[in-house]
This record gives structure tokens, C-alpha cells and sequence, in this order.
């Protein structure tokens, strides 16, 4: 099943902007409305819209939180010169970042090095704290394609992360959520290109730590909430963005979120 | 004009857990309920709750994040064998960190150094982005006593600061907003002690980067939402916390926060 976020056209032809976005789930060309989020038990209304390329798909997540890892790669460790962690290495990224499927990438003026990472994004389905790998699977309501996009010299001259990867549209996320992957998470193909050359191509597989001991890991020291979006590292091949770039990020099962990138 | 936090103890006597937290203006000894949050249009409902303190006081906050600033205090950067930043060395702490006035900071069995650090709280009034040192008051909510609790030895060993900071427990937040302090935010008196020994005691005229600065700097790179939380240093004397502690963080003007601590 796959779950968009929209602002239904319906709504408030006049102020779409005043019109209050909802869930929906994506049923070939129709958008099924639903009463709320679907991990906080939202169910069809009845209400339907056509799903056309005219509708902007928002990031189909409002979080409470983003938690990202680092350096879960191997050779992205090591292509940035880092070396590999011992343990999964967390940070935030604010959820006013998140831009949807057709959203714009703003590079801002304080950074000279603007660089896409592509990665699988897995979206929360149960509340939980303490869990174990073997329950990661139970508390998994989806995965999407995120970015974690990030100005590098930034990054490097802060220390802390939060800047670098805190601007407002360095989180897109979408098109949507793909629900039924359980099977195959642990080997997904991740992948993105920028103006249709690939760049970033990888596999959950290479992953240092799966996503289980992710989930895991995280939920030992913070509750992690119905809706809150782990974003679980980048592979090799992270490179700039510049301005008119068009940039793709596909995860094997769900689809391409595609963004475009402007000064 | 005090704003809390709590649970009607009219709502559901039967199933608190069940019952939504309410916002509240604190009138001497009666609670004024609101119908949402004041940063969100919220006023009496004309719903009157005695204030005892038999009533939790929860964190009075639900924000969309919480930014935090680093070694904002010079005495402070010193004492940890820091450098003085040439810029707001911002991160995030998760909103399930929170916990409100009367909680319990739950000390983690990964962490052998957990240390407190008292902080002025402001919250964000009215959505901002890119705005300049003169707007930030107009955008400023209120202010509340904040603790950015911190295990120093996963601060050290992890680089990023997320699960050093993050871990649930870890921002304790209120007793309540204070909204008439406008005039005084550059020159409060923001200090806290354990078991009734004072361990610090600054003023926030010591900031390096004072909390207007703080608010248009961040506010450069990411959209401050209502209700959002912006946690602006800690001035010197951190120390440990350890089991059967009892801290108490106040900032002039706002009261005192106290918090249990226990393994």
C-alpha cells in the first residue's frame, strides 16, 4: 500500500494554502482520503481525488522527530575520509527541512558545497522504547526515499551537524510510503541521480549496521513515536548540487523522488 | 502571564493516561484552561482547575523542535577545554526528551557521567524565518527554565551530540512560559542547584551570542514554528548528577524547576 500526504484540491479552491493537508492512500490513479495518519489510526473517509502529475505530493511524514545515521556505509566512510564507527552514529535533522516529491532544494548563500546523500527512510509505526532487533519489524510502519541533503564545508567548519543539515528543504522525502517491504529490507537497492547520471548506487545490504539494530539501537536511549522518520545512512558517491540540477533519489520497491535544486 | 501545562484531573478520574494535556494560564491559585496552545490562537474556555501540587506541571511545550546552543557562555566553552565559537554552535534535542516540573531525569545505564546544565528556554511566538536581531522580540512567546541534561562521557566518545543529549528524560522543561519578560531577557539571572548547593549561577548578559542574535541566526537557515523551543546555553559549573539528586533550575522572573534524579 502506498501513503501520500496532499492538500486536497477540494478543499479550498480559492486558499489552498489555508486548506489543511491530509493522508491519503494511492489506489492507481485515485487517492482514497484518510481521517488522519495511518499510524495514528486514520481510515478511508470515502472521499476520493484523481492523482495527477498537477497535485504536489508533500513529504508524507509530520514527525516529531528525524533521527539520520552516519557513516553506515563503509566506502562513504571512508570516501569522506572518516573512519568506520563502532556504533550507529545518530543525529537530527529538524522537521522544518522536509520538502516533498517536486520540491525544490534552496541552496543558501552561507554554503559553497551543497551535496545530495541518498538514503532509505523508514517511517515508525508503533510507539516504542527499549526494543530489540527482533522486534524492530512490528514498529515499522513504511519506508520512503529520503535526502539528507548537506552543505559539506558547513558541516566540517561546525563540528556539530545541525547547521549543515538543518536548512530548511535539505530533508525531501516521498513520493510516498511503501508499507509492504518487510521482506526485503535488508536488501533494497539505493540509488540516486543528478540530471539522469548516476551517482549514488548501493544496497541496504552494504549497510554496516541493518536496520533492525537501528531501530534497536535508537529506541534504547529515546521513544521513538508513531510517525518519526529514521533516515538509515548514504552509500558511496555523494557529490555537489548546483543550481538548476535536477536530483532523484529511487529506493528498489517504493519509487523516485524526484527535487529540484535552485540558488 | 504564566502558561502551564497539565492533564484536568475533571477530564477522565478514571483513565488520566487517556486524558489529552491541556494548555492553561496559572491566575494565582486557579487554572484558566485554553482551548489550544496560545501560540496557536488559543483562550479560555472558561473551564477553571484548582492549582495544587498534587497537579503535574508538564513540560509546557509541544514544539516541532528543540534547538540548542553551544558553549554560549565563555566561562563555560573554558571550563570544558572549548574554544570560544565564532558563531552559535547550534544541535537538536528531540521533543521525547521532554519531561515537565516535578519529573524524574532517568540516568542511563550506557552513560558513568551524566552532568546538568541549566538553561533560559525561549519559545518561539509566531513563525519566522530569516529574520533580523530587531524582529526577534516580536517572535518571542515567553521564557522557562530548561535543563539540557547531558552524559559527558557519550558527549565525548560520539562526536555528534545527539544521544549524548537525546536520551528520554534529558529536557526537562517549565514550570510554566513566562510572557512578560521582554525587557529583561538580555540582563536574567539563570542558575541551579543540586540537593540545595548552588552549582551555577550566570546572567544571561554573559552570553556570548545574546538570545536576539541567537534567534535571527537561527532562524537563517530553518522556519522557527509556534511553540517551537530554543535552548540558549549554559553558563559555568556544570557538574554530575547521581542517583537520589534533586535539581532545581530557576531563571529570574520565571521560578524554579525541579526535577528527581534516579538511576
Amino acid at each position: 500500500m502506498r501513503i501520500v500526504r496532499i492538500i486536497p484540491p477540494s478543499a479550498a479552491p480559492a486558499a489552498p494554502l489555508l486548506a489543511l493537508p491530509v493522508f491519503a492512500i494511492l489506489d492507481g490513479s485515485t487517492l482514497r482520503l484518510l481521517s488522519k495518519a495511518p499510524w495514528e489510526g486514520g481510515t478511508p473517509t470515502g472521499e476520493t481525488v484523481p492523482h495527477t502529475d498537477a497535485l504536489p505530493l508533500l513529504a508524507p511524514v509530520v514527525p516529531s522527530k528525524i533521527v539520520c545515521v552516519g557513516r553506515n556505509y563503509a566506502a562513504h566512510a571512508k570516501e569522506l575520509g572518516n573512519e568506520v564507527p563502532k556504533a550507529p552514529l545518530l543525529f537530527f535533522k529538524p522537521p522544518s527541512a522536509l520538502i516533498g516529491h517536486g520540491g525544490t532544494i534552496v541552496l543558501p548563500p552561507e554554503s559553497e558545497r551543497v551535496e545530495h546523500e541518498a538514503e532509505v527512510g523508514i517511517v515508525i509505526g508503533r510507539r516504542c522504547k527499549g526494543i530489540s532487533r527482533e522486534q524492530a519489524r512490528e514498529h515499522i510502519f513504511g519506508v520512503t526515499c529520503v535526502g539528507d541533503i548537506t552543505a559539506r564545508d558547513l558541516q566540517r567548519a561546525d563540528g556539530q551537524w545541525a547547521r549543515a543539515k538543518g536548512f530548511d528543504s535539505f530533508c525531501p522525502a516521498g513520493p510516498w510510503i511503501e508499507t509492504d517491504l518487510d521482506a526485503k529490507l535488508a536488501d533494497l537497492r539505493i540509488s540516486c541521480t543528478v540530471n539522469g547520471a548516476t551517482r549514488q548506487d548501493g544496497r541496504t545490504s552494504q549497510m554496516i549496521f541493518p536496520i533492525d539494530e537501528l531501530l534497536a539501537y535508537t529506541s534504547r536511549m529515546m521513544t521513538l513515536e508513531p510517525g518519526d522518520l529514521l533516515v538509515t545512512g548514504t552509500p558511496e558517491g555523494v557529490g555537489p548540487l548546483v543550481h538548476g540540477d535536477r536530483l532523484e533519489i529511487s529506493v528498489e520497491g517504493v519509487g523516485t523522488l524526484a527535487c529540484a535544486v535552485r540558488k
